[in-house]
């Protein structure tokens, strides 16, 4: 998507995947290497002007190897500090943003230690290359500290462990931003979000209901944290409601899934205002088109027809191959305001047999 | 553009052009071949489920050779009408629609008869393989005929020649439509359109000051043609507007410049339904998200910054090398209304010193 949205600009794009079917390269030239292939790699930064990533577990030694050779954006630094939920979580705290109770835990003891300080239900996380709920084990009791360690346990050297409250949220958003090169900052509304098995299933923009308080206090937390950062490009602040105020999740320092309702909701969406702030161009507006709603497709791609038929109606094959908990798709369902927003997607729903997924969004512009 | 509308909806395109740097190589695998490359059509035809085109002066051989093998949208038969000025005429007058007066050309004999017999002024014009203006002659005077013979009498046996009456036409436009597999016709609004020498500078939709009756009149004649040619896919039916009545120009079967806006202007744009249509997915609907203008960049790319700092401004770059008369990149421009379209506009003419070529808009939008 990033590649779609810079070719009108005039930016010819270049992939490098470890994997030969990686989605981009069906739409520019894709090299295959891996992370570990520094020949290879030299190469891919010697053919460009400009590296970033649309991946957040770039090995940060990389991103840096390749900084030594051509611009990279966002900077190795920040792309090294949202990869580990460790580091991320003392920033956030530091600029202001609370967050749930935290503890890291490299050994058992620091498990039940830690289970001990910040109490339970808690969530056990991987403090790095976790995403979409993988490498994360909840506990309910004590009883589960075993069941926990024996899943996570040999993790904790490689990638650190983290051990998080649960926090009883009323609500998940994101604030999507961008931040230029010269330091402009741009965000889209804010946008609601509901996961199923940890993996986002539908994000609502504008987010009904939020205030214009909690739309401010958002954007003030992750301007202050891109500024901290030296921030270029795209990133996602994820954020819990919890009694009305705003506690970090996490940052994801690329473009962002909860995003992806901008590429026709928004007048620029993330993609091209990605490409625009790495390369040093003016970022495009961030104005909305109206209320828009976005369905993942994991595991495999539903019939298209009901969506084609709707009028706004906007469908998104990665042209990947069907896999169990994989994101394949998307769709984006757009209208002038909530209302028929939300016929739109009980329709949607009822076509694709898929009620369930449309529920929350049909209850909360209700 | 029709490849990069291909690919969210999971279709996979593969582009045989005779030039290497064909544009659409940057985001799509290109064949180089010569439609005299018999070979390599047939092995072009023999990867594809479908063959569509972006130019209509693809050989009618050529397409009936594929359409021997894969199907084709939109029929080479109606390719084939809609190449040559004469046949074109004859079908619009049959389907209902005036046209300017006309008369084929053969020979200096009968530009003399038909010059007597139109009256001047007149453009002499081939009857195929003309396009932006390219092949054609106008006269004002008895003593052009020699100037025009000189110019275009050698083609007239290549590619036949046409006179048609120069008419006093108060505005052009232009329908954008479709027609999909199952004969389900849709159409976008009346477009408004500037040429400058021939080439299309300057697009307003929708089309200000058009009557629901002119609206009305111009579907059903769209309609009609693309029904008598069993035409599948988009097509842009350009019309003058002379005396509040509608005359037939021209007929371009493929997606159009006059329908450029529709990317960023429509819920679904003219290239992703050309792709629905030849793949017989359900159209999307062909309404709009306010009011566009679409600026034709010719020769070469202005500085992107005044459009790329205006809200709901949209920069197309084609990845062409610049070189004169050649149209190698366009912007559109959208709004929420007219008024505040046009003070976009007039800004953007203004930034880009290029205020004569918005000109024409902002006098309409007033």
């Amino acid at each position: 998507m990033l590649a779609l949205a810079a070719s009108p600009l005039g930016i010819r794009t270049l992939v490098v995947d470890g994997s030969a079917d990686a989605c981009a390269g069906q739409v520019t030239e894709l090299v295959v290497a891996d992370w570990s292939d520094e020949v290879a790699l030299d190469a891919f930064a010697d053919r460009v002007d400009v590296v970033t990533f649309d991946f957040e577990n770039v090995p940060s030694a990389v991103a840096e190897r390749l900084a030594a050779r051509v611009e990279v954006f966002p900077n190795p630094r920040a792309l090294a500090m949202a990869q580990d939920r460790l580091t991320e979580k003392n920033l956030f705290r530091e600029c202001g943003l609370g967050t749930p109770d935290f503890a890291p835990v490299d050994t058992r003891e620091d498990l039940i230690g830690a289970v001990e300080r910040i109490g339970l239900p808690a969530v056990l996380k991987t403090r790095r290359l976790g995403y979409d709920g993988k490498g994360q084990f909840r506990l309910k009791t004590q009883d589960d500290i075993d069941a926990a360690w024996a899943a996570l346990g040999e993790a904790a050297g490689q990638v650190g462990l983290i051990l998080e409250a649960f926090v009883p949220f009323e609500r998940e958003v994101s604030v999507v931003a961008v931040r230029g090169r010269d330091g402009t900052f741009r965000s889209w509304p804010l946008t609601r979000n509901w996961h199923v098995d940890g993996v986002l299933s539908l994000s609502l923009a504008p987010a009904p209901g939020a205030t214009d308080e909690l739309e401010r206090a958002a954007n003030a937390h992750a301007r202050t944290v891109a500024e901290a950062l030296d921030y270029v490009g795209v990133f996602a602040l994820e954020l819990f409601v919890c009694n009305g105020k705003l506690l970090g999740n996490e940052m994801a320092p690329r473009v962002h899934n909860s995003g992806h309702w901008t590429i026709e909701g928004a007048h620029t969406s993330q993609f091209e205002n990605h490409v625009r702030a790495v390369l040093g161009l003016p970022l495009g507006d961030t104005g909305v088109r109206g209320a828009s709603a976005m369905l993942n497709w994991i595991g495999d791609m539903p019939d298209p027809a009901p969506v084609l038929t709707t009028a706004d109606g906007h469908w998104h094959d990665y042209g990947k191959e069907a896999r169990a908990g994989r994101k394949v798709g998307h769709a984006t369902i757009c209208a002038p305001d909530a209302g028929s927003l939300r016929e739109k997607l009980a329709a949607v729903g009822k076509g694709l047999h898929r009620d369930e997924q449309v529920q929350p969004a049909i209850d909360t512009l209700a």
